[in-house]
């Protein structure tokens, strides 16, 4: 319909703080640079941005996807907490993992670990709530804190100060505890951790679980930890989580969060879990019901499926493996061009540190333009390479954009012909060191 | 973990309004009866409660799905607006239901239209903005509205004065046209309608429909219109749009919403859309990115193929005969017994009207004692004869709750055999008439 010639809407709404309607996100800014490079230059670019998978879910969950559609049933609305199913399989998986017997009221399923998180806050946040959330950040907690009318507060992880002149560890940033207790005040209601963490790497210790969890105890807030790559740790033989702390109190105001499309290279399969005390839980499903008002049912049978058959191989050791030669792949690069990188805990992300790279100057695109010198970067790494990433500053708030300025973060969740591709095309970054 | 012995948390919310945490909502309710009421029968009930359909899914659209699956690239994140071949097919399809060309720009594909109607919500409502519903209403839209803040005004459906002495159509139903008027403030910014109307079956005509978009027009409103069941016509060769209305500004002030659940007999499968002006799509597509971030790729892949399929075969006007002989199955019981309901223009939905029904004084359940009579003759029906209905009181708020209190509603989205077997069962009925 043409509407061109009619003067707007005036119905329309003014501000939405969450809805950056005026600009692109980075996310289609990023994919659409990549389309056109494509396009110009008749080859694939290595895409190292958004953390989807190149590669297919492992078959036996394809099988599984396929085996549930036949079953008619299944195609029919699942119980909005999730399908009797899978939270039997979820309940097993997490009971062996946290060394206590969970009970199916302390699960809830979700579309999609983004809208279990989206749940959690809806069903907590009152206007004017605070919640604490630690820069760097995923993006869509910020809106999803401020669409039920709760207010964000920023504490920083901190990176190491040598960290644009060597390696270092994803453990090597850390809280200042004292800026932390600080930010808390008679309205946090919940903080948010982020564990393995996108886009450092960081895994956060015992140590720090235990405080924030004390912190959470004393001033009583709810804890929600985004555990979705949790599957994915590289230094140690387990995975410390802050649900398995031998503490009731703070177990009772703790919520984790999981995601099949993390576990199985899935990231379009939409079904995600938050599990936590059975006190939270209610609120979490009450809000999930009347967003979503259930998940869908194949795929959740095919997730409880999946998930018994990983259990009962070795496809989660599999899967670190693949992970850790993924990292060895594209950290070769960087390790001969003698540029910094943080090592990652956990996750499948690497933050690497591009400060001693001379930045040509490029007729930039006015919405690169006034963006910090990571959207340079990644601008010009996709046009000049063929290599796409993403800049970190997305992740700050735009008063603190100039802590990861120099970075970029590359997804490895991809093919290992795909890194080494990227391997080859980042070679060409030795002429601007 | 064992938590009674401690007192209750008390960050926990005090007010959520939409979230009846309280006591049970009627779905869990009806369910548990039934449920009970096969345990201690030992035989299956009829289920016309709840709107889930008791046979699979057509042979197309399963294939269609496993088909999916097998695609790598499926599997992964689809586009937050929706994956291109969904949007192309829908885009097909609606510009020949609706005699214009529509651009992809116009279409939104949500997890199910649940969320689609959420998004809408949420593109558009700030804190003490109105939002015109009809009563009888679906009980998701009003959480729906108050959760971005939003106020739900009620406008009356009224029944024909005779609906409980002889059969009426679901086109006797009327709205209150001064009343409506009467409705609307400086603050309305969305009406909703649903035709086909759950739960009573009415179809709103092209008049109704243009005098809704007129008075959207002259204050300045949008219309969401909830349009789940509209490949159910019986009684015409079309189902009315508002969306085909040839008047620009009604449509740049129009959404409606389609489901993937409801036409293909798939409940499970939550694929939904949102179609609509460019000019109100935009903030559709906004909210639902940070609601679900994106809706389940290979299950819109599926909807995509099966949409063609049934495009390029006779499968709704098939579905639609065979829900006009469902329909003849369930009301034959009816008429033996002089039991008056109300004809259903669309939908598969049957509201029949108990009045002439003695029932008898039971042992009522707590939950149901304080109820509306509807809600007693539903219960009754679970354990006297083994037949789910739901007691459409429930699409009422508590102060109208009378004027449907005699009625019930029952799905016949159901196995012609398990409606048969209702009719069996409800023939009992007769001798308390």
């Amino acid at each position: 319909m043409s509407t061109s010639s009619i003067p707007k809407l005036s119905l329309l709404p003014k501000n939405n703080p969450y809805f950056s309607l005026g600009g692109k996100d980075i996310w289609s800014l990023i994919n659409e640079t990549a389309a056109a490079k494509e396009l110009s230059s008749g080859e694939k670019v290595a895409n190292l941005g958004q953390g989807f998978f190149s590669y297919s879910p492992p078959d036996f969950a394809i099988k599984a996807a396929e085996d549930a559609f036949k079953i008619a049933g299944n195609n029919q609305y699942a119980p909005a907490g999730g399908k009797p199913e899978l939270i039997n399989s979820l309940r097993k998986h997490y009971s062996k993992k946290l060394g206590r017997e969970l009970s199916n009221d302390e699960i809830a399923v979700t579309t999609g670990a983004n809208e279990g998180i989206f749940s959690a806050f809806f069903g907590f946040l009152n206007k004017g709530d605070e919640v604490i959330v630690f820069e760097p950040f995923f993006d869509q907690y910020i809106s999803n804190i401020e669409m039920p009318g709760g207010k964000v507060v920023y504490v920083q992880l901190h990176p190491p100060k040598d960290f644009d002149s060597k390696i270092v560890d994803g453990s090597d940033y850390k809280i200042d505890w004292d800026e932390l207790e600080n930010a808390i005040t008679s309205k946090t209601k919940m903080i948010v951790i982020n564990t393995p963490h996108n886009p450092i790497g960081k895994i956060f210790s015992i140590d720090e679980l235990t405080k924030i969890g004390k912190l959470a105890v004393k001033h009583n807030f709810i804890i929600i930890s985004d555990e979705v790559y949790e599957n994915l740790y590289y230094n140690s033989n387990s995975f410390p989580r802050i649900a398995s702390i031998d503490d009731i109190e703070i177990q009772r105001r703790t919520l984790f969060v999981g995601s099949a499309g993390k576990t199985f290279a899935a990231t379009g399969w939409r079904i995600g879990w938050v599990i936590g005390s059975k006190e939270l839980i209610p609120y979490v499903k009450a809000a999930h019901t009347r967003i979503c008002f259930s998940s869908p049912a194949p795929i959740q049978v095919a997730v409880s499926k999946s998930i018994e058959i990983a259990d009962s191989t070795n496809y989660y050791e599999d899967m670190r493996k693949q992970y850790e030669n993924k990292y060895k792949i594209l950290e070769s690069v960087f390790d001969e061009l003698n540029i910094p990188y943080t090592r990652a805990d956990g996750g499948y992300f690497l933050l690497v540190n591009l400060k001693n790279v001379k930045l040509p100057e490029l007729d930039w695109p006015e919405l690169i333009a006034k963006k910090p010198r990571d959207f340079k970067l990644a601008y010009w790494l996709i046009q000049e390479f063929g290599v796409v990433s993403i800049p970190p500053s997305e992740f700050y708030i735009p008063e603190h954009s100039d802590v990861m300025s120099d970075c970029l973060r590359f997804a490895v969740c991809k093919d290992d012909s795909v890194l080494e591709d990227a391997v080859v095309r980042l070679r060409g970054l030795k002429k601007y060191l």
